[in-house]
């Protein structure tokens, strides 16, 4: 059908779209809240829910130290394995572990040992600001006289692919980006990128968190080397979940993880006291994980799984191109830009709208019952998460940010940043 | 009264405890199980269990990303300031962030980046073997030749005190102690030996795990430098809860994180390209807390506060007390060991014994429902956990030793390790 602007076609959509049954799998006790932030924090899956009071209450509660031994201390592999169909991996090469930046500190200082001799670190000023804040310390750290090089995305939308393709040397040791990048959405291409990192004799770490469940990844079939990322965003993981990371398996034994705790030590309950790492990916655990938040992620994936990436994707992109078509007919002659990208396979699940007046537009939406979230200088973020995004909520959306323009009923809101992530 | 094995003793002890209505506030499905292992894994709050609800299903469900700001961004601090009222700190001195291990990682490379030209590091033999390998794996990255000590206990049980005094002088960069050690239950003198490392320039950090919740700290009153601790021992956190850090307030602005992420980054929403750490403990903060495990940490140390740690304490010396003196009369002619400090004042809240066939018997505690854990090459180790440990618990759990040993019923069981935590 031809988009149009009425919200009867919105109605159609979702009566036509396959996967909208999956909204249903979630919690959602306020109904007219249209939730455009799940690329922030994802929905809280129905199943989640019976699974908290099992692990709280049976596993805690009843079986108590014994469930040690009934799967707790396999989880981070367990729920790593299932990550890892999400991205291309194989089983043993995923983990769940830490946060998204201690897991890149780890992954980082241990490429960045093997690579010794090589000295510049390549990064575009797109990435995660944490993800930079954890490179300048690692080689801080390293005391190495590191270089890292921020090259500049050449519009604040896209990656500067030809930049970082014509910088590669047999200096560079390391490249680090986000596949897709928080602001914008754009998504680099990740086979030519690293297939030109190996080429220069680099390593390649890809930071998923805004990949991960929303676009098909396939770090195998790219030959990726390591990769981290994030379960709380499309993974509807929970609040801060904890993060996986990824080592091609032909790696695993040659990096060393700098964290080196008990949780990586072989034969754990000898008590040694000269640490000895395991064999495997296993060796890259320090401590004992978070059980309940890292046990909830399951929930999410196996959501993801069930509904199937490439549907996913195929949803996400009809309704990124729908999103676009409403901003084009209804928002851009009220001054807003789209900073995202147009071309549809640069695009991961999320579009930025860029205004004048950003903030304060952002401030009047979240009143008006729509959420999204802001990133500076003047981004409203709207996350599509096609298990439980509706068109409906995409109209309402736009129909929304029309009227505060038109309307001007942003005037009534300051300009004081707000702190959501 | 005077200690007799009569059980009738172990009723008459547990109705003048005036802890004993605690044991109500913690789920207890199975009456007939006796949990000595509160050391390792605390018991479930009932409190935990309808606020573990209101986290998942309102702040999650409902509030979803809003959540962050009412109450998730300083949950880390707020849950700090609770656990510093049972350490002696003062509330901006304790945050709780990622694991014990990673924690002392950050500390441990920091104190020794500060203390430049300084190269010798002591620890010793009794200390967390995990605390030993991040130790190892931090001055192997820091790459400055650091020597590092690990005092032999003098009989595997106490601590090597005189040693450590004797080997303190101009060169010791940092000395890192487990204050309660995890086998013998022995508890260093944290006074005496904060004082004397300062004497010598040194730097201390202390290692709370087995302290925190069950005897009494006061970092403040020993000007301790630095401290770590978890949070699902005594504290009854719940499995795999996030650790806890303590930076005197005079160093908080002296030391560096190593894993400079954004959750320490001043002015966060921002989104600066470079790192520039916030004021105060904060900038220890790496990564996105795991929100769940870590909430429910509040509803276990909330007991503790309600309960006094005063009280606790004097309740669990007398329980020890009561253990060793049934030992004494019941297990030592049948070849128990006691592998914990006879004096009281130099014990934590656990106690070790020790058996030839100690694997054996514990397998057979296991099945004859009472729960200990065992720790390599034959330790029985029994916790108590005065808020919920009962004498008729201890008494049990003595009873069924004496009758394991007696009756041979460990012979059926095999001497291949268990895994547990």
């Amino acid at each position: 059908m031809t988009i149009s602007t009425d919200v009867a076609d919105a109605a159609e959509l979702d009566a036509r779209d396959p996967l909208a049954h999956f909204r249903a799998r979630f919690v959602i006790t306020e109904p007219d809240l249209v939730y455009m932030d799940g690329n922030s924090l994802g929905r809280l899956p129905k199943e989640a829910v019976s699974y908290a009071e099992e692990i709280i209450s049976q596993q805690w509660g009843t079986r108590l130290i014994r469930s040690w031994n009934e799967g707790w201390f396999t989880a981070p592999a367990r729920v790593g394995a299932k990550i890892a169909q999400l991205i291309g991996a194989q089983s043993d090469e995923v983990i769940v572990a830490d946060s998204t930046s201690v897991n890149l500190f780890k992954l980082v200082v241990a490429a960045l040992r093997f690579q010794r001799g090589r000295s510049r670190i390549l990064t575009d000023d797109l990435n995660f600001p944490s993800d930079l804040y954890i490179l300048q310390g690692a080689t801080d750290l390293l005391n190495a006289q590191h270089q890292l090089e921020i090259l500049p995305s050449p519009d604040g939308i896209h990656g500067p692919t030809a930049e970082l393709l014509a910088r590669l040397d047999d200096q560079v040791a390391l490249v680090v980006l986000s596949h897709t990048v928080f602001k914008s959405g754009y998504m680099y291409d990740m086979p030519a990128i690293t297939a030109a990192a190996h080429a220069a004799g680099a390593l390649i770490l890809w930071d998923l968190s805004h990949s991960v469940g929303s676009v098909p990844v396939d770090l195998n079939a790219a030959q990726a080397d390591l990769a981290v990322g994030c379960t709380y965003k499309y993974l509807n993981g929970g609040p801060g979940a904890p993060a996986f990371l990824y080592i091609r398996r032909d790696w695993q034994e040659r990096l060393r993880n700098p964290i080196s705790g008990w949780m990586g030590q072989k034969d754990l309950f000898n008590f040694e006291l000269t640490y000895q790492p395991t064999t495997g990916l296993s060796s890259f655990l320090t401590g004992t994980a978070p059980i309940l938040s890292l046990s909830l992620i399951e929930s999410g994936v196996d959501l993801i799984l069930e509904a199937g990436l490439d549907n996913l994707r195929a949803k996400s992109q009809q309704q990124s191109t729908y999103l676009i078509d409403l901003w084009q007919a209804v928002l851009e002659p009220l001054g807003f830009s789209m900073n995202s990208p147009h071309a549809i396979q640069q695009r991961g699940s999320h579009i930025s709208l860029g205004h004048a007046e950003g903030l304060r537009i952002d401030l009047a939406l979240l009143e008006g019952k729509v959420i999204p979230d802001f990133r500076a200088p003047n981004n409203i973020r709207l996350g599509i998460a096609p298990l439980y995004t509706s068109f409906r909520d995409i109209h309402t959306t736009v129909m929304r940010l029309r009227q505060i323009v038109a309307e001007k009923l942003y005037e009534k809101y300051s300009s004081e940043a707000p702190i959501v992530t």
